[in-house]
């Protein structure tokens, strides 16, 4: 039975990762050169979907609400910020070396003193390694000159907190809210999306008054919820996991993990954190710069405390490719189609000439598409192989809704909208379709 | 004379890095700890302004056309796709470096054999230094974990112009387009965002057939004159320069920079390049993989040609805030304006009540404001200070136009709608707000 399971869940993954790949979603990263570990590309499909994912969360955590201030600070930071922040001391994995092949290990994952990929040389007892990825800049190569590529976004918004409080005077409670690149040298990547050394990451850090952190940290969980309900995931496979004493950060009171089932086990899809002062509280102290908060009406000068939602893009993306992930019937036959939220299906409407030889038709399916596109951008024309092939390319890749020109089409105005959840089938007229389609997606 | 107008061209650059930084528009990465040469953060005005040129760049050039097909490469690569491309043996600058404090300089940009700097050492002969910033990833660190940032998007493109022609079977002429950060070491970063060390592009790798080039480059370059004339440069401001033979990169048959005249100079904002198959050859030749297209109409196999229009997005943003910074009298004072179209203001209405002590009148405002919201997303609200700062901040950040809530508003329903470049000033309905502004905007 556990083999059988194994087997199911790695069959899942393998889906999963061939579908993305044969539809123009997500490729290896420098697949032509043999790749590079940890790193994926996206492809045609993959950017619309991450883009369509980036977008209603920067409209739910952002723009939607008038306390949050969007921020977006550079990948290379001065070096200081990694020191002031414990990255540089303490973002370390423990890890053990090969005295042959120099190959390392994470010291947890192996067992015995035998080199397990090799198998000549000796493991040296465990060293710390750190994770960041280091670099050197300007015109001098030596230690005056080390950089790190950030490992996540979050020390950007500290570093600017009194830059926004500057020049946009916010009053507490407010938040900085950031999409960007970090970077990780996972000594080993794994499970496609899930564990990669270039990832991309949404977070906020929230600014309250101390004494107010629990009603935020609430509100905040809340959220998380509703956009985990609005991107569609499977809510069953999401669950919290209140993080205990022992393996919180120090700094941290109370820091909740949500965890997806993936197939290769259950693990941390994002995280909320309530993380006191301490992030300004270490900046203050290592740059020498007053990062306090005056608050007007009290007349106190205090530190800011931090409530901070951090989400992937790139989990995201793998949790919804899994959610929406099925298989079905239909017509007597197999299909595979993605269950997507109308909102981020990477194409909402495809059109359809019945026949790609038919002048009239393709004429009329290329007016219903114009006029289409201009109230829905992400509309396709797509004539490619015959009707069956063009439902099933496109219920792979999500599309909510089909439209066919067919000969009737040419006497009566009608077309035929066909969903994919159902493969339901019915005549419309062109004069209703654009408000039908606008309705229901 | 010279030295006057040298003054006024430097006061232009600090007026604009002034406004930027004052504004929440851009400030100085990691400032607190004294900063990162060559490295700047977007605050909140940057982002949204940032964000809507790249938006509106992604709907010009990809998604308003049929051709055009989106990717987004990791930033780390296989290091063969740098030997590939050429990048590792000949991106470089001439440098020289002092013997005793160590410091590169440009060759070309300093004089006899003395440092500049320290004024000890001696320059050492010219040498050749890659541009690209180095790192090391994965479990040894050692030559085969050599890494680079890439100096360019382009190369991302090419790389996935196989995964692209297999996923989506794109026929000739067709596109890849790709936003996305890149860095460089340059050694001496200046002029704000013009010189930096990470920045970001958007590029478009345009595939046609061999004999149709000229055609597609002049499409290219029409395009972007539209796109200069949608952002708001001021066209007397941008030129074509076509480059020379000796000038052009080896496998280039033709290029145009387009410049512009920034306060410190004439100087490339865009290029315009043919490249030939040069790119494809090299990546075929460097992985082994065919990367030949086949023309199903015609039978033929053939590496397709390339056009590159080649655009920066601080770039963009530097010309536009030189095109749109306006100095003018209102009412007998001195004011600051940004004259940027509405379309990539980042915020588009704001909305006053006339006192923030009367309840009568924030209600309203926030009534108004709210209506507003659902149809525009960037709507502010502003209550800070007396109305006539309101307007003057309002001005700075470019915003089209300002409603007011007063008295009157509280008996008829009417509103003073005011406009950002004359001043002007007229009641509106409120019924009718939401139709006037879409339409204005």
């Amino acid at each position: 039975m556990i083999n059988l399971n194994m087997e199911e869940k790695d069959k899942t993954m393998e889906n999963i990762v061939s579908l993305a790949k044969r539809r123009g979603f997500i490729f290896q990263g420098s697949e032509i050169y043999g790749g590079l570990a940890g790193t994926w590309d996206l492809g045609p499909l993959g950017v619309a979907l991450n883009n369509n994912l980036k977008k209603l969360w920067w409209e739910m955590f952002v723009e939607s609400r008038e306390d949050m201030y969007g921020v977006d600070a550079a990948i290379l930071m001065n070096a200081k910020v990694w020191e002031s922040s414990g990255h540089v001391a303490t973002f370390t994995d423990p890890l053990t070396e090969c005295d042959k092949c120099k190959r390392r290990f994470r010291a947890d994952q192996v067992e015995g003193d035998k080199c397990p990929e090799c198998g000549k040389g000796k493991l040296s007892p465990a060293r710390q390694f750190n994770l960041m990825l280091k670099t050197s800049m300007g015109a001098i190569e030596d230690s005056s000159s080390v950089s790190y590529l950030r490992p996540e976004t979050a020390q950007g918004m500290f570093v600017n907190f009194k830059n926004v409080m500057d020049s946009l005077h916010p009053k507490l409670p407010f938040g900085l809210a950031q999409i960007g690149k970090a970077f990780r040298n996972e000594i080993t990547p794994r499970d496609f999306l899930f564990r990669v050394r270039e990832f991309e990451q949404m977070e906020v850090e929230y600014f309250v008054r101390p004494e107010t952190w629990e009603k935020h940290f609430e509100e905040w969980r809340k959220i998380m919820w509703a956009w985990i309900e609005a991107i569609g995931l499977e809510k069953s496979k999401v669950s919290e996991l209140e993080v205990p004493d022992e393996d919180r950060a120090h700094y941290s009171k109370r820091t909740i993990d949500f965890e997806f089932e993936y197939p290769f086990g259950k693990k941390e899809l994002y995280g909320l954190a309530y993380r006191t002062d301490h992030d300004l509280k270490s900046h203050m102290n290592g740059s020498g710069v007053d990062l306090t908060y005056f608050d007007e009406e009290t007349k106190e000068r205090f530190l800011p405390h931090v409530i901070e939602p951090s989400l992937g893009v790139g989990r995201s993306l793998l949790a919804v490719l899994l959610s929406a992930y099925k298989e079905d019937e239909m017509g007597a036959e197999k299909r595979v189609y993605l269950k997507l939220p109308a909102k981020i299906a990477p194409v909402k409407v495809a059109v359809f000439p019945l026949l790609k030889n038919k002048p009239d038709l393709v004429n009329k399916a290329r007016e219903v598409h114009k006029m289409l596109k201009i109230e829905i951008p992400s509309v396709m024309f797509d004539d490619n192989g015959n009707i069956g092939k063009r439902y099933r390319r496109q219920d792979e890749i999500g599309t909510p809704f089909c439209v066919t020109i067919d000969f009737d089409t040419l006497t009566d105005d009608t077309v035929t909208l066909r969903d994919r959840d159902f493969g339901k089938q019915e005549r419309v007229k062109i004069s209703q379709l654009v408000a039908l389609l606008k309705k229901s997606l």
